[in-house]
């Protein structure tokens, strides 16, 4: 079918050269013509604009936004809104706050234009070769998406209609939050393996474990990659980014009385290893210091630096 | 080959079965003889005690343990280091402590015979089906024992040798370590999922994120599959049994001053769940009731119970 995606970025442009290789008709938009001039080449209609992209498609129009969360998708939403004409269905496919979303669908609704909370979760890869979708919104917008969402789903049980509007950028960010706890349980277990006096092959390992262990899984897979391109861990900075969603679920969660520990110190983890020179270790180490005398900073350090004390 | 098991509990009467399907000639000896009556149906050769088992088998050798850690290992251990010759080969397919694997390996490697510390994952279905298997000891032993482990295996890489005697069993007690982290990730997952307004259907959901996403992972599918026998929780315990291997990986990383907060928040958060009526949050209502006046139970409880004043 015909579609277009605004946003080309990682997770748009793979979307699109899927959808193109299957067959379907995309015109995209995207703020940086470098993204769409090279899908162009995989057969991708360029439009100059969100007006132009809107324009170029024939009703019902089914369009995707791949945008940042935040201001980004509101800018995309509230043009599509002034654009678009009942019947047609807008899709947010990115990680938006459900809130966000269901602010969204309401104005959408209002003009009479569908619109869809799309969570999509596989990655680059997924996004390349197929996703894990879960839709949140009207029935009969779902119904129009459908079939675009299983072509571009790794099967079809990847495309799940969660329920009303939000409910699927909801259920992505829980999805997300039960990420970090992986990922941190993973990383804790690769640094335990790094300190045995057992001279271990940990590529080797994380690959036996993504064969029939209890613990397999696309994270496991991924780590057993990485530790093959990356066998030595030492050049790599411990800065982990991350984009504020399982943040919404957190605060969320303490809004509602919800015990989340694991997922919280997942995230306090990120933030503390953002900074080396955090302030909470060196004050520890002065009350330390205080009642016990113990050292500010460690034996074979000159002058204090981060991470002293500890 | 003809080999042999002691110990057909969960584990030990599965990969018998499975073995016995591929051929293999199994004798088997258990203390409870109703394991065994059932498996010999199936072709199991019965054996009623260690020696006898030992006698049933031509040399080299092949004997698996499959009884839990501790005593009854050692017991076992014991036992086939008196009756086992040069290269026959004893393993330890169980969770056991990585320097009791070392601490037996020498006994055995002391009377000439081989000694392998094997962490067995994949569960109860693994071993009917196919297991992961992470095998510590010397090479000559691996190499009579490989072919049949490639045939318990799900896939050849599955049967790993990680090392010398007791990274077997060091590598498989990380597995469990990491895993209790990811279990507590997904099990935080289903509250927040449980507390939303959304009415949502939590077996679709994990179904959905078992095909593509980026936490997909058996314990996903487990989670999904234990959500359509059990759709609501109000009857089930929060009881969580462990069986101590978490611990010890925790014990040896405070030793070796490695941090894994979320593994041992995980282990945490077991021994907590099993005491609805912990001290520490009655501690903690006392003083904020000390210092704020805070209630010291719910205002529906007509009397304090367990978790009063949290």
């Amino acid at each position: 079918m015909q579609f277009g995606i605004v946003g080309l970025g990682r997770i748009g442009a793979n979307l699109a050269r899927l959808a193109l290789e299957q067959g379907h008709q995309v015109v995209g938009f995207n703020e940086d013509k470098t993204a769409t001039r090279r899908l162009a080449r995989a057969g991708l209609e360029r439009a100059d604009s969100i007006a132009d992209l809107v324009s170029r498609l024939q009703a019902p129009r089914v369009i995707f936004a791949y945008v940042p969360h935040g201001a980004p998708t509101d800018e995309v939403c509230d043009e599509l809104a002034g654009l678009l004409e009942t019947g047609d269905v807008a899709v947010d496919g990115g990680n938006s706050h459900w809130n966000d979303s269901e602010r969204r669908h309401a104005i959408f609704a209002r003009a009479g234009i569908g619109f869809l909370d799309i969570g999509t979760s596989g990655g680059l890869e997924g996004a390349r070769h197929g996703s894990c979708f879960m839709a949140g919104g009207d029935e009969d917008a779902f119904r129009v998406v459908a079939p675009l969402l299983r072509d571009l789903a790794v099967d079809d049980e990847a495309v799940l209609h969660v329920g009303p509007p939000g409910s699927g950028h909801f259920a992505k960010l829980v999805h997300n939050a039960i990420e970090f706890g992986m990922l941190q349980a993973i990383g804790e277990g690769v640094e335990l393996l790094t300190r045995s006096s057992y001279d271990l092959d940990l590529h080797r390992l994380f690959v036996n474990w993504s064969h029939g262990s209890v613990i397999r899984s696309w994270l496991v897979e991924l780590m057993a990659e990485a530790l093959r391109k990356e066998p030595g861990f030492k050049e790599l900075s411990t800065f982990v980014e991350d984009t504020d969603e399982v943040k919404w679920v957190l605060k969320w969660g303490l809004d509602e009385d919800i015990p989340t520990p694991v997922i919280a110190l997942s995230q306090n983890a990120l933030m503390r290893d953002r900074d080396p020179n955090n302030v909470a270790s060196k004050a520890i180490a002065l009350m330390r210091h205080g009642f016990g005398g113990h050292p500010l900073h460690r034996d074979d350090e000159d002058e204090p630096r981060g991470r002293v004390g500890r």
